[in-house]
């Protein structure tokens, strides 16, 4: 047990919400682990390789519109991490580079699912699916969606108001199918928000900062609440051809080649009613953030937890390392 | 999805607790379907194949002493699927003969990790880890110990009674490690509580009716909650050693053989506090049964199942198939 990692933060997930807590907790010198159970960092807010380049599946912007994280904004900025793009930002060259960059400094442990918290002493001890010891922490720091999130605190006894909040948001929780198509160079818009019972979005995302191409142009395609819903079961054949004919009727414009649909099962997250943008138990040092607390957005991901850390920061005011 | 299976009843966890609901739904011809995460029947009433037999590993007994369900005993009895051994029963010729005769008529799904649950319209959707559909149900059973159950039942939204009374039992769950050693004959009483800072109890399972070989006696060892705790990350060649030293010093004869110590983590239940021996949620269709919610034992477990069934089978009253 004295050889796993220890940090005084253990961050589960590498999302938006997750990075943005461990970045703000590095800069302020508290040492941060963060786990995450996929290959790289994002969450929802990740990219797709392609062969030539790669693709926004998830998230396609942030608004950042809310001051209080104007600090990040301006750095990140700075640091040509991201560019303004349809009145708001985009990663560059993708979505990623944001966490990416976030994390930059801190351990990240990927293809690491935790499955189990143990309370011991005064510390947090997480385990993996095979209940192997990972890391220890002194504060845990949940940062997935709200399925995700309650299916966590069910393993930890007497957790009944955080548990419960996560709980009851996860009816808030929605799928959605997404994919991506190439077709030749158009002068469409960039970013159409349709009325259509198959398509929610069409985003151009190799108009976005960075990922220009001469030959074609690369579009996310985002199916509609409902009927990702209604066809969450679809093969994959079915909901392809669907999103393609659904496309090619909206921009009038033939569809080259596409990749295959992606499934975001914990997709959109509607706002879970809460008094503040994440959850804090004070006494036993676990706190729970993500975009279901704040906004059900990429930009509240990051508001949950930068207000997360500013209160959570203050049980540790005299003895940073 | 109109082609995976369905039935009145989806029993999750094939231990004694659902082997046993699923008997008494079969008896009264209600369709049920049976699924578990292991490769057999039996959860911690399994038992342990050998080169020379087999070993109860787990559950090492039933006391059958509640008359509510002597009807099963009679019926196991006649079928000479237990036998009397110590003034409690043990299966024959292993305890898992005992779910296996349980289940025998009733579709059973095994290797089959139930991760996530949906109600549709009036119906339960059972999906596995891949988010795959597994199978449909008019009427849900978790019967999977206090800590797989809330995790089952975190996926619900809104399932406040039920998950909470699930995570509050975790409290009371408890590690144990087990060991299976083989010995010469001996004339050792069979079944030693031990007062011993390791050892909790020491079982000479060849001595149960129909494990009887003439060159050795085969021996269980389980260690005590406390050291089981305190070890529950000691790697398992360290976890041998000391069982096995243990033993001799205890019984004073010699390991000739052994197997490796096996690690239940759900290994033992203290009871929950409930006001009946399960949970049910009239409005959902939706039940909760176990050793944790009944006396903490094997016997609990048959009778958590049989009282849930009665209640539950209410709900059905004119429309037998």
């Amino acid at each position: 047990m004295s050889d796993i990692p220890q940090a005084r933060f253990a961050v589960i997930g590498a999302g938006i919400a997750g990075s943005t807590f461990a970045y703000y907790a590095q800069l302020e010198t508290h040492p941060c682990i963060v786990l995450d159970k996929s290959r790289g960092t994002g969450g929802r807010a990740g990219s797709k390789r392609l062969p030539h380049g790669s693709v926004d599946l998830g998230a396609s912007l942030i608004s950042f519109s809310d001051e209080s994280i104007s600090d990040l904004r301006e750095h990140l900025l700075q640091e040509n991490i991201i560019a303004r793009w349809q009145s708001a930002y985009v990663g560059v060259p993708r979505m990623s580079a944001i966490t990416r960059f976030l994390l930059q400094d801190i351990p990240l442990y990927t293809d690491t699912k935790i499955h189990h918290l143990e309370r011991r002493q005064d510390q947090w001890l997480l385990r993996d699916e095979r209940y192997q010891a990972v890391c220890l922490a002194d504060t845990l720091i949940i940062a997935a969606p709200a399925t995700q999130a309650a299916m966590l605190l069910a393993t930890i006894p007497n957790v009944n108001s955080l548990l419960q909040h996560a709980n009851q948001a996860i009816s808030q929780t929605r799928p959605q199918w997404a994919l991506w198509v190439t077709t030749s160079k158009t002068q469409s818009s960039a970013l159409m928000t349709c009325n259509h019972p198959i398509l929610e979005t069409i985003i151009k995302d190799s108009d976005k900062p960075g990922r220009h191409t001469d030959e074609f142009d690369t579009w996310v395609i985002q199916a509609t609440s409902q009927w990702s819903q209604d066809n969450i079961d679809t093969p994959k054949a079915e909901v392809l051809a669907h999103l393609i004919q659904a496309f090619e009727q909206e921009v009038g414009i033939a569809v080259l080649n596409t990749g295959e649909p992606h499934r975001w099962l914990l997709g959109r997250q509607a706002m879970a009613l809460s008094s503040k943008p994440y959850l804090w138990d004070d006494t036993r040092k676990i706190g729970v953030i993500g975009d279901w607390l704040c906004q059900g957005d990429a930009e509240g991901a990051m508001l949950s937890a930068k207000h997360a850390f500013e209160t959570i920061s203050k049980a540790y005011p005299f003895d940073q390392v």
